[in-house]
């Protein structure tokens, strides 16, 4: 039986915080004329917790800034506020390791596209557990389908801004299921390999590690970062390349990498089966230890720690 | 002094109806889970009334069908119910002429992409006066700007799908606001025209009258198809064809079409003036004197009428 993927917080959920209104899910509401509702024009963050302390918190904060600057996004509220109020939430909902969503919208306005006639945010944080993956799909690995529906190019709304924007992944994701797929890549007009819905991807072959160039459009993930580093520090074989396709399928091992999924093999892409990265000493296997380690690490700091 | 465009409701508007609730608009919220605001996962219109009575309500409706039928939505409510409800909400904001914007989503559900997991729909139903637009915008024109934002190529994310995704035209308008412009034109990777962030765009030329084909990537709009039919009908020589922006800065005459703005002239596109709009027996004017008559006929129907 094929390991089914269950990466979703199901509502409702925990905790909602809206502009630092902590209620139940079912009581949290948003205008309708908030922009992120109108248009998507919002932006928005995943990040994590293990045992009552937030995980490369820093990180996915400067990435909100940077999709804030690519929107021109202005923030009413200070770093500090913004992260006084995730650990309000999270201290608030008891729940030790955990998942939250930060969504910062560019508040409500006249109805008209024009930015400029919008006042203030709308900020909103949703808590609940972390996700738990069933554990097979650590081991298969997930099954993945090369969607038709391309990319977003980058001149037309920029994927390195995770925005309020999210019908190109929700359509692929949609194709994908019906395929009887997990989840789906994406490629762009020029058939090279970008990202998943809701993470990065990677392959391995002849011991080389490769990675989708942010040039071919896509999502600076955080855990690629992170991925990246290992590799750079401990002197594995690795390129940010173009990847067509027919190179995946011909990859000895592939992998994604997400904030709440950390390192997951990928054990089918279309009609191709792989399962090299069960064998011991695999690239997958190698760099998951070595991200784990970085984990525990990071979890000893404690910046980010609440009660 | 140049005209400026007054294109929008301002917020607070009259009222909105959400889900057969009507209310004012403060107390118009929708739940942070529903999948508009999480990823602009809904779509929409925008129509009007006159005296009392929506005009080419049926095509409208048409199109939301065709929108819901592109992005593979599913509708909880028969269209009877969503026609009730415009009525309803006309009815009880006693506005004659209004403006009135209707949104559906996929609704609420899991925190993941897979439109699988979503439970229903939410409506939302915003009415307001219908905008007035400043006369010297029929007399001089808008001044538009051609972005150099990318149209979103319809393999990505479709533009004849009216969607909750419009970061798209927001950058777009955004970028022309900054060069002092009162809206944008988008012109797709092929450098054709496509269209306004809100709006259709026509050109004439020596007596013939041009207008972007939806093979170039827009929305196939319902004022749009109105000037095809009156061009047909009146034998005025006319085509759907691909555009460039250099032709278009040495048309004769530029309008733009939308059901609120009905036929407005372009008096600027970046450095060009146009003026020939102006003169009398200009295809502005002939083409903006027909739609009238078309308006005068579709509002005696008054198949949608409400006290």
């Amino acid at each position: 039986m094929e390991a089914k993927l269950n990466n979703h917080i199901h509502y409702p959920a925990a905790l909602v915080n809206v502009n630092g209104v902590i209620s139940n899910s079912t009581d949290a509401k948003i205008s309708v004329f908030d922009r992120g509702f109108l248009y998507g024009d919002s932006i928005y963050e995943v990040f994590y917790s293990e045992n009552g302390s937030f995980i490369f918190l820093d990180e996915h904060i400067e990435r909100l800034y940077h999709s804030a600057y690519l929107l021109d996004l202005q923030f009413s509220w200070t770093k500090e506020q913004i992260v006084a109020q995730i650990l309000r939430t999270a201290s608030e909902s008891k729940i030790k390791d955990a998942y939250m969503r930060l969504v910062v919208t560019r508040g409500v306005g006249a109805l008209t596209l024009d930015p400029g006639q919008s006042v203030g945010n709308n900020y909103v944080y949703i808590i609940d557990n972390k996700p738990v993956y069933p554990s097979n799909l650590y081991d298969q690995g997930v099954h993945l389908f090369i969607s038709k529906v391309l990319k977003t190019d980058k001149r037309s709304v920029n994927p390195e801004a995770k925005s309020g924007n999210y019908l190109n992944n929700v359509m692929a994701m949609h194709e994908a299921k019906k395929q009887g797929a997990d989840d789906a890549l994406l490629v762009n007009s020029r058939n090279e390999i970008t990202e998943g819905t809701t993470f990065n991807l990677w392959m391995s072959k002849e011991n080389k590690v490769l990675t989708p160039a942010i040039t071919s459009g896509l999502l600076q993930g955080i855990t690629r970062q992170k991925v990246i580093e290992i590799c750079q520090k401990e002197n594995i074989n690795f390129e940010e390349t173009i990847i067509k396709p027919s190179q995946l399928l011909e990859a000895d091992e592939v992998f994604i990498t997400s904030s709440t999924r950390g390192i997951m093999p990928v054990g089918r892409i279309n009609d191709t089966i792989y399962t090299k990265h069960k064998e011991s000493g695999s690239a997958t296997k190698k760099i998951a230890s070595l991200y784990k380690k970085l984990l525990t690490k990071e979890q000893s700091k404690g910046k980010y720690k609440y009660e």
